[in-house]
């Protein structure tokens, strides 16, 4: 499956804008920034990057477009969301230990912790910088403060998931319930904040803001269960995770959840023996994939990821589009629910 | 030397505005936030709690006073200020390593280094959420505006120096003039931020607000400076900070660049050599603060200290205020030259 064009009718000009935001500082602090979105190499020579997938500027771009607006409007909150997003992973990787990303060491791995907290809570400053652009695209001071609140309110709602995601990986008690709070949180929070941001630059039309950000939840929540199957049976060159990660950290992801919550008696206690014992060798990992297996945990959180894709569905279809706008959205659905990478 | 009435004035008011800030975001993130500004202990246990002297909010209250203003305007950014100062705090006792912050454990060294990241975070995004209540203060929007972009490029260079604290740790050519590079950001910026903010609520006198900004960066410089000093030879029931503890960590604190810049000879060597043998012994901490007293540094750390005390108090004078605000302004420097907390 390969990423629909949406994700690369405004790449170039995302990265522009994101570049022209970190430029305007001048530190040595934003060339481990420029790092980290594959601008440049660690000594600091320039490379032709790829600074991810850009879900949520795509996201927020087509949403603004979809509602009838004009997305240059919304580059200035594509950049802040891509901005968010990135921060998050900084964090995220000296968090859970993590020597790799996208192929390449993390920020932490090349310039130790200390410097890559600072990186990370730089660019969640630059995201609000990112925004003053918005005057020039001639965003009401008003809808200005809108945007802000939900970016900042999103990004807190992040922070939140991000607590929760660490305060479960010594616990096994914890349900499906549990999990769903935890990834709303920290992944549809921002995804639905990008459809809402973009809609709302883009519309005054309250239904269709709604509506959107509606669907950026359930496409967030399914993503996050899609990158749960992946960080679990995802081919690494694809993935760019390193393989059995997720297990290795003891991370409530999806399978793992559903697993602690169906399997019974020996197997049950099985899981909990490995997990207890200590992850971290091969034959840990082994006997906790094959709980998996027994438990049907793989088409289990396809299944979940299918649903709350349909839900998405079901809200696009109601919703007073174009049918190209309509067919884009879908594409973009059916992506989230079946990539690979 | 005690802490100004300034200081006393208007505490209940802000830390008020503060907990209101905390108590309408739900999540156990949350309670370690709370630990941290000491009010609650680590169980969750409400305790009568002291958040530090509030240099911060103190001066951005007293800059809308003195303006002419009503304080009562100024009391979200005040609270704002308290949680970016704040947020700093945290992130700098993780990237320090430093387990003990006004005579309690960090939040690190209770929550580990993980969610402590998370906490710093967001506290500097519920800097942003107390400025909402500007709203509500009567504040026009493009006034707010203009306030949060102070608070967050003052936020940016806040990090942007504590980039180059942290670099400097392994260097031995640093100069006072990259020393000064440093504390610009990392301790004058947010101090400048917090008059500067003050007055812009208290007035619109551009000449005036200009003025209390400088009284900000020269007051910022003269606290660092006099931190530097506490920081090696402060008493530690005073200050709360683990004895030492700047020698230790290699901080490039005033008195070592100073002594780094005018140590010669055989006294140049063994600072150099102390500090690459590793500096953690008790005898090597010794060692650097016998160089230091050949050399003067404490004397000459107080000497700049006044020096920039003495350009606050010279822009204090030139300033059309009442005789009763320069009286509280320059009481307020005096306590910054001589404070031993």
């Amino acid at each position: 499956m390969r990423l629909p064009d949406t994700f690369e009718r405004h790449r170039a000009e995302v990265d522009a804008e994101l570049k022209s935001v970190v430029a305007k500082w001048h530190s040595s602090l934003y060339d481990m920034m420029r790092y980290h979105f594959g601008w440049s190499d660690e000594k600091g020579n320039p490379q032709p990057g790829s600074t991810g997938k850009g879900l949520r500027s795509t996201l927020c771009l087509l949403a603004c477009e979809v509602a009838g607006g004009e997305y240059h409007r919304a580059l200035p909150a594509a950049a802040a969301l891509e901005l968010v997003h990135n921060f998050s992973l900084v964090h995220d990787d000296i968090q859970d230990d993590d020597r790799e990303r996208r192929h390449r060491p993390t920020v932490w791995s090349i310039w130790g912790k200390p410097q890559a907290i600072n990186v990370g809570t730089a660019m969640r400053l630059l995201a609000s910088m990112a925004l003053l652009r918005l005057s020039e695209c001639g965003v009401p001071l008003e809808k200005q403060s809108k945007v802000r609140y939900l970016i900042d309110e999103a990004s807190l709602r992040l922070i939140e998931g991000q607590y929760l995601d660490i305060s479960y990986e010594g616990r096994f008690d914890i349900r499906v319930g549990d999990y769903l709070d935890m990834i709303n949180r920290k992944t549809a929070a921002l995804i639905a904040c990008s459809l809402e941001t973009g809609a709302l630059l883009g519309t005054e039309d309250k239904r269709l803001i709604h509506g959107l950000r509606k669907i950026g939840w359930n496409l967030g929540l399914a993503f996050q269960i899609r990158d749960d199957i992946l960080g679990i049976w995802g081919n690494h060159e694809e993935t760019g995770k390193p393989l059995g990660s997720d297990i290795r950290h003891k991370k409530k992801s999806f399978p793992i959840v559903y697993a602690l919550e169906r399997a019974e008696g020996v197997l049950r206690e099985e899981l909990l023996t490995v997990y207890q014992n200590g992850i971290c060798e091969d034959s840990g990992v082994a006997a906790v994939l094959r709980i998996l297996d027994a438990v049907e945990a793989k088409a289990n959180a396809q299944k979940m990821t299918e649903m709350y894709c349909y839900e998405a569905r079901q809200t696009v279809d109601k919703l007073p589009l174009s049918p190209a706008a309509k067919g884009e959205l879908r594409e973009l659905i059916h992506f989230v629910a079946g990539r690979d990478f």
